[in-house]
């Protein structure tokens, strides 16, 4: 920190992303990203519009947003394109907080929603989820705030049905809620088609997990057209042009093959569904998660032990130093192979415990 | 806007970008675009890194801030990488304003820093320049606050010396002094050297303009360990994974061509030199400009005027409606036919007035 770093961020921490290795030497399971390459036709589109480069991205996001509005029967008024949904998120806290808003999200949940807090000097309300890790509805009726969900949640991999968000954006009609759907595609419902009926709902979303577009930076919101215009008030005092050309091109070129999407969800939800039954034989307790990520502990192992013996064994999972997920980790569900990896060496740390 | 935007935005007006217009039937001058394609080791090394998108970028962008600390003879400790400088300037507006640290820039300068500053709630002091659309160096000597300087200008296209910005540094030792570099290949000279004689000297540059990547949205400060740590805390407080994978290998073929770029600057150089004689025979004032755009005026006609006859003719420039520049355009300097073709237009444009 240089001694000419405003007052205000003195006590800021930032958010700590996991472990990005250099080396190419480890099974990454700590990131969420997907096994499987985006598809042949984003790559296609991305790369032919390497060659167009000297050009600005178009400031609209004009395609991109059409493309979006296509797929989901709404129209590109509603949307917004960002850098990655991160961006999405962080628009929403400046557009929607302030001293009188405070942000209202549980305490247990995405690590970025306390530092755009922090960040922004916003108020918050944090709203403990239940022993079992899942949200009560009753407490965000009302909020007392602007709300912050992500449905299905991290690390906890548990989801609200559409029914119980309805409940939530009934009880709080003068305050947005957003819902931070980054995991929705592999087994949770996405709450979109509500956001003609719920004029206080922002939808998020990314290309990050289920499109295998984590590198190109790439997320969305939606709702009403007067929210969007809201973000773009935003979006466009700070960085009108805040996707590149490249990203735009494999958003519309992912689009344009859902099927390949929509094939990898299955064969992760498979994976999902295999892991977690060998994981629980072998002792492990485990949420019954609806994304591409596990979230277990098992009752002989602290959740840093099994992160350190598995990163010797050359795989990496993500553990969350906080008191409440210590006893925790988070392993995404790759390839059917990463995940044989996985539990072999899994097997073999339990067996030199006992 | 909606009724659930949060008050302290009421007046908030963006930056407003030049036009992009979606088809390419015109000859595009008004937003400083390079006429060259990016170097063909960008679009190799991007085209490449499309196939591994469904890895996160290098939250760290390690290796392009060490191929640029290998151009400049620095350490990668001292750059900072960004999604377009734009970014950079946001990041240092929230990093170094605040209600006690105004904001100091001229009247005449790029038209985002009064937005950063409106988006923030800053306090600002804005610096007449001279009729001659110099800047004072006096008036910034101390400027009580911190600095943010265009050098060369926009959209004057003139420049301070070294000597002249060494001596705001001198004058303001407990500010920042933000060098914003958007356009220094064009025949200005870089302070990026003095980074490490001023503690106080933040740099920025971008690849947009010189590198023919304003499309892949890259940008970059240079500074002191310690301010590039501050940065780097606003820029983890946001986004962790700023620029994507594509736009970071491009950034790091580019730097490996920098002769490309060198070629591609003097020819920019050599059209701006015969474009500005051929004007200013026209009738027209012009500033001397060291940029890839040309600033001028014709006593016969209109900013705006101009502006439209030439959109009529298939040829978009740059006119601010503000008015200290309702007189004015700015013309980027493009291909040796594309300057041919804005000739032709505007001989025919006066002729017709007269």
């Amino acid at each position: 920190m240089s001694r000419f770093f405003s007052d205000k961020f003195a006590s800021l921490t930032p958010y700590t992303p996991g472990e990005q290795p250099r080396d190419a030497a480890y099974v990454k399971l700590n990131t969420n990203e997907s096994p499987f390459p985006p598809s042949p036709k984003a790559v296609a589109a991305a790369s032919k519009e390497a060659e167009r480069l000297m050009l600005y991205s178009d400031p609209d996001e004009r395609a991109l947003r059409e493309a979006l509005a296509a797929l989901h029967g709404l129209t590109p008024d509603e949307f917004l394109v960002t850098n990655g949904s991160d961006e999405a998120l962080y628009f929403a806290f400046s557009a929607y907080c302030d001293d009188r808003h405070p942000a209202v999200f549980a305490d247990i949940t995405y690590g970025f929603y306390p530092v755009f807090a922090a960040l922004l000097s916003l108020p918050t309300r944090v709203v403990p989820l239940r022993e079992d890790f899942t949200v009560n509805v009753d407490d965000f009726c009302p909020a007392g705030g602007t709300v912050f969900l992500a449905n299905p949640n991290a690390p906890t991999g548990l989801a609200l049905s559409p029914a119980e968000i309805e409940r939530i954006l009934a009880a709080n009609p003068d305050s947005v809620v957003l819902v931070d759907e980054a995991y929705v595609d592999f087994g949770a419902e996405s709450v979109l088609p509500l956001i003609r009926r719920r004029p206080n709902l922002l939808v998020v979303q990314t290309f990050s997990k289920s499109r295998s577009m984590a590198g190109a930076r790439l997320g969305f919101a939606a709702g009403s057209p007067e929210l969007i215009a809201d973000l773009n008030t935003i979006r466009c005092s700070i960085n009108p042009y805040n996707v590149n050309r490249m990203t735009l091109a494999a958003g519309i070129g992912a689009l344009a093959d859902e099927e390949y999407t929509h094939r990898n969800c299955q064969t992760i939800i498979k994976t999902r569904t295999r892991v977690l039954a060998e994981m629980r034989k072998m002792g492990f307790w485990a949420t019954e998660s609806v994304t591409n990520f596990l979230f277990v502990r098992h009752p002989a192992l602290s959740g840093e032990a099994l992160y350190r013996a598995l990163r010797e064994r050359g795989i990496l999972v993500r553990h969350f130093g906080t008191p409440a997920l210590n006893d925790y980790n988070r392993i995404t569900v790759g390839s059917d192979a990463q995940m044989d990896t996985l539990l072999g060496a899994v097997r073999s740390i339990l067996e030199e415990k006992s």
